[in-house]
């Protein structure tokens, strides 16, 4: 099933994409049904990185980062690496000088339910990871993987070309051919949470304004 | 069980509470006896923050944060919402539109054993969270919880009201009835620390300070 | 097993240790064979911290910093305090008192596997620390542990005097008698990346500059 | 905080505590509007054993279990040890000479958020233990806790006295006062239950006998 | 994207699945190329059970089991429900009434990355469950998910209809579409295997039988 | 630093391995000053298993078992394998047929910080395995790891030729130099037992067997 690579995948308009980076993670997600969201050991290796960028994914063997250099030759400008390990691995499968490799074909950022090191050169590079851990163990180059598969990273399914949107909140993959849909849930989303924002800062309770009290009671809350 | 929001608690005086802030988790903790820490899961969304209140509590079922918009009504100057579900969950109950209302009401913050969301946005906005995960994913709101009930918090009890106590170190609960005490007790133990932070900076040894050489000796430390 | 207290260990020397620090973990732990590397739970309290010095073990009982105190009591300048508690423990051993007189000192910082407290004073301090978790939660004086005993930190063994290098990678140990030789190997290797940084950031592919297309090949990578 | 030891705690009645016994801890946990569970952390150290009993609480330092000795004093026919440590820690507290004297006192088994160990010789001597950990690491003797005072353990507050219902499920805690009322609706809910599990058998559906069918069609489920 | 019942779904053949479920998951797996294994967190609630069957999936929110009932309508002989909730749980899903309900059905047991409990009556009952924990804590009806929706559980992709072979080792969701192909290579590879377990019971070597020395050799294995 | 394998390794005597085998895991951790025990996290495969034998120690890279072919020829009888991975992995290196070829060489049994596979086989077989987790994720055989060297295994340190002492409280290893002294402590500790257990038994009072009233006292325990 390894030993794939798939050249030419399709990606999602580039206008699409940094639409969706610009609503973040939380709101993305809302607006694509509460799906497409990894699992929260996906943490940021530095705070205040929002990106967005159109996957392509490695699938690699434990301890093997070999397919991450067959990785970077698929790159364009604006897309994501995606990596998930075959088995759990927490195996640091990159580091600066990868990050200078991927960044000098476009890449924004890198998505690894694993490992990743040299985390200070890549803070002062601003190329920025989501990762499962930060660990300076390093890895082999023997035994093959696939790029541009489909695969499930932290529990989430990543098709190559979908939208990978990632920020503090975490990490969410869009499926390319929803792409634009979302997008429009989102601003939509964003615009009517404008309107609630500033009435709540001005006082208002959610119990009015989104009109609970009724409900509530007929539940049973009762106050004391 | 769970349907009840109780209205009217008691706090603490407003100097007290400020009075436990400024000594911090590690002093406070100390000066109750080693009682009251939240587990080490607990952490803060951002660094720096220290912070002290009453608690408004919050029990809510898993996923499901229709008690928080209850818990906000219930707000006064000076309180922090605590939140336990009623079994494990990591789920992204607040954001930034809660934050918003909560700020609203005099909220200085929220200590919940779950997830919270739009980070960026709560940093931004300086309202500070001590949490169990950061997670996008998102709540319903369909199922009754409690508002101002006992509950256990990452393994600590908060009574509402009792004075929660939260900076880097974690979270501590002071029961509100013994809040003065601990105060003293607290201040006590900084006025004491402060001498020998004074010596120890001077290159005394705590062996000497506190002559811990004999006890050692007699239970037979060898030095070779 | 207990109660002993090991007074003269040997020590690199510190051109050596101060230039083991200069290429951080990764490099140093690639340098050694990929060997001495301590688990990914050992995060560092503040970002940017590198440092390297000496190792001063601590072997201690659970929820027991006594032998803190006697350690440093055999602290030189340029040590390390490193800690392993005889069974897995996140209690917090360590705050500002003890960085205090542990600076006082010349200690460069502690490497714990289990848990640290004050850390916002131990940051305002420019004292790091690596530790498993921060908690507030104290401990007692009522144990012996030993002092400069080989211990297991986080997996990794340590000898007293081995160096320790510390960053925002985490942590590794190199065995003194090993440690000329490590630091001239990884200065080779970062005078080698640095020609490679330069290859890559002009747009060379990994796949060319390390050849790596003809054993791909052979091993049946296939493009589609 | 430490130091106490209530001699003199109430307990419920024999007759109460064997029925909540029978029932098990799902019907009971219902039984008592969702609360009082421990956390899923706690496993029994063999399969089959389902007891109840009156909590004798310690509270104990970690790796530390003199205040076992001092409980064990205090144990009555029909009651169940509960140990929480003062701060996490899984050395194993508990062996079968600790067995040996428990069940000479009437003991029914152990509760225990920590380690414990000897554990084939529990298992055929025929003393249940539910503990976090396996752990064969010993403990000292130096620091004083304290038994029969409310306790956290595993997430849940046990008051001594309380009634204790453990099998394969896990533990749940029956507030003393309450013990009779819960036993009452949890034998309700086992009537109720088995004309259920008949229905269910004959193939009815949950569907149908819950009268689900048109609460789900009015949320939206659709058939496709 | 919740509140969908996908009624008609194919599934392999009957021979084929109780094929597979004869192999074994370490076969299957290793003959369908080392895909489709769910994480090692879902463990079988007793030991020795090994089942195959076609998925009846569910898509259910955090403690909510609603949609388990809507599901066992949807069950045939020779199925297995697998569930995954939409955000990390471990509350009990399930318990006797639900397997009573499901076993009337022909449902041959539960893949379910959440809790599950009355795990001694499901033991006794003869019906397996493979879970991520075992928890008595219940769950509410409340709000919609889905059945028969693919889904991702413990990191695999499962869809209805495919196969699920579940023991000992584990589960493993083979493709429906290739089901009998993966029968075919797991019965090939079981016939090798039977060769060879022969010879390294006789004392022959995997160096000799597998001939690896050369290899070994070749990469710079040394004997000391 | 991979690559090498160590033919003849010392052991200790057969008699002494059998005698440390039948004192058990608790006791012998116990005579050995409470070292040498592996973490909690290394769980028997099936319960009663009691062993002992000399360490065969392997260092494994990630998902790759080649080394434990390598290792097999190693093997004499009375002998354990001890597999540490080079960094954190759960994948199944160790299955049926590896297990036949061991059992073939005298082997006693596998204690490995990963992942095994065939657990039912291998519990038919009697072949009993202490692992880090059971998963049927297989391995490759691409990388060179070493045979007979030290490692560190669940966080103790392992010398091939240690004595390796396992059962259901989990594992601990002996140094091989020291094992007739343990030995001989262990059956100190033994005989001082059963006369304790003996008075236990008939009721007497661990307070009252250990003198412990007076020290608790002097610290300060308070009856109320």
């Amino acid at each position: 099933m390894s030993g794939k690579v798939v050249r030419n995948i399709e990606r999602a308009a580039l206008e699409t994409i940094d639409g969706l980076g610009a609503c973040g993670v939380a709101t993305v997600h809302e607006a694509q049904g509460r799906t497409g969201l990894l699992g929260s050991c996906m943490r940021p290796i530095y705070p205040g990185a929002r990106i967005a960028g159109s996957a392509v994914t490695i699938s690699a063997p434990p301890g093997d980062n070999w397919m991450v250099h067959v990785a970077i030759e698929q790159l364009r400008e604006g897309d994501i690496l995606v990596l998930a390990p075959t088995s759990p691995c927490e195996d640091g499968y990159f580091g600066d000088l990868l990050a200078t490799s991927a960044m000098a074909r476009g890449c924004r950022g890198l998505v690894i339910e694993a490992g990743v090191r040299d985390v200070r050169d890549l803070t002062n590079m601003g190329f920025p990871v989501w990762s499962k851990a930060v660990f300076a163990q390093g890895t082999v180059k023997a035994t093959l993987g696939s790029v541009n598969v489909p695969i499930v990273c932290a529990g989430a399914v990543v098709n190559p070309g979908d939208v990978i949107v990632a920020d503090d909140d975490g990490v969410c993959a869009v499926a390319r051919a929803r792409a634009a849909e979302v997008l429009e849930k989102a601003r939509a989303r964003e615009a009517n949470e404008e309107d609630k924002r500033k009435r709540l800062a001005a006082g208002e309770l959610g119990l009015d304004l989104y009109d609970m009290r009724g409900k509530l009671e007929a539940l049973g809350l009762k106050y004391v």
